[in-house]
């Protein structure tokens, strides 16, 4: 269903800037997207009507990977199997392209009921700015931050927009404040989580700053298995249908890729 | 007015993002905020409640300067008279304070009023849609572009955040569909005066595509004069306190620097 919306959007005039952009744009395994679908879902909403803003998490999060990659921040030369976009387009297209996907998000918003769009559109523009936030305490970094540092960095460079797919998904719902207190609190669980599965994944290779690096792989394994249990704990309070998003938590305290 | 707004508004949660970003910001004629805030005074708004809009202008302005003088597109060192944002904070600050200042667009839009926002953002999202459209084709052109190829890439690179700035205020001061056309073809008029201007005093300098060395500085000065006309044209037709926007109009034409 994600698929199919992403590939028909028209994201340039430009046929050869839409080709980079759907390059980018192709391959994830649009974990942001279910979240916010599921979230919806869990709130009492049609899955389908949150496709817009599942669909604008997916664009900027090939925005964030495309910019992330640049020879200037990480100089990485491949991305889900294939050659990054600075090094298949050029690193001129690379970042024009990944501003045009940034841009392309709050676009696609335009598909919601318009009495939703102005939360979405604040949801999205908060995950952003705590993303940017991020990766400039990530290019900044210590070579061996603290373990309060690297928390607070993966709070914002991953979790900020894991916290704006829930958001968003529970805002298409129409979900009020109080109700979506356990959620967010659940977000920020599985935030915490991928990032340190990401880490155990990775084996801090590169050298970039990792639980794994900071604390070990078995102390690792351990707080992962704590923001498991305590995402799995959060979900229990909330008020809906949270079978999706509780299987998309175990999703990622089991993944091996 | 414009001025102090921008200056106080909060870039980043971090100190030093902030810092880049402002510096990006600082020291622009404000040519698009004065549009947008004459636009809205125009159709019977207060100016005050279009700063919002007006900054979200200044703030995209600001990101399209920050990326287009990268080493990887312009590849300029020196913006408004200071050292580029690049050259002062390194080229991966750079990046990310333009991605910041892109999002900061979005996000300021949450001062107006819940009803409006959702048009604004429709128009900042086109604007930058079109002017990375144009940037793309700035990079790809010929070295000697067609007069027709010419008026596209700057319709696009300079004309669409012209146009976004005055359809902003029109949606600030909440004008109809009808009543916004010939303020919008007033816009499109301003935008190739502006360009054309920028050429003749720019004098294509660094080879870029350019009016001067398209059709000669003598047609050059016509077709501005002609872009002048045209908007002020515009205007008479339009149903609204017009002066503001004559006077900018008359501004662009007579510009020196």
């Amino acid at each position: 269903m994600i698929e199919e919306y992403l590939s028909t959007l028209r994201l340039s005039e430009l046929p050869q800037l839409d080709e980079a952009m759907h390059y980018a744009l192709a391959g994830g395994k649009r974990f942001r997207a279910r979240l916010c679908l599921a979230a919806a879902a869990a709130v009492g909403a049609d899955p389908r009507d949150a496709l817009p803003a599942a669909a604008a998490l997916e664009l900027i999060q090939a925005f964030s990977l495309v910019h992330d990659d640049l020879p200037a921040l990480d100089d990485d030369e491949e991305r889900r199997g294939r050659p990054t976009a600075h090094v298949a387009f050029g690193e001129a297209v690379a970042i024009l392209a990944g501003d045009g996907l940034l841009n392309a998000a709050f676009r696609v918003v335009e598909e919601l009921p318009s009495e939703r769009r102005p939360a979405v559109v604040a949801e999205l523009a908060a995950g952003v700015a705590g993303m940017i936030d991020g990766q400039y305490l990530d290019i900044t970094a210590d070579a061996e931050p603290s373990l309060e540092e690297l928390r607070r960095l993966h709070r914002l460079k991953t979790g900020a927009l894991i916290g704006a797919a829930v958001g968003c998904g529970l805002h298409v719902g129409g979900a009020g404040e109080e109700r979506q207190r356990p959620y967010r609190a659940y977000a920020a669980e599985i935030g915490l989580l991928f990032q340190i599965v990401d880490d155990l994944l990775d084996e801090g290779a590169d050298g970039e700053p990792s639980y794994v690096t900071s604390v070990g792989r078995r102390q690792a394994r351990q707080l992962a298995s704590e923001a498991h249990t305590a995402a799995r704990a959060r979900l229990a309070e909330a008020d809906g249908e949270t079978a999706e998003l509780a299987a998309l938590a175990d999703q990622i305290a089991e993944r091996t890729v």
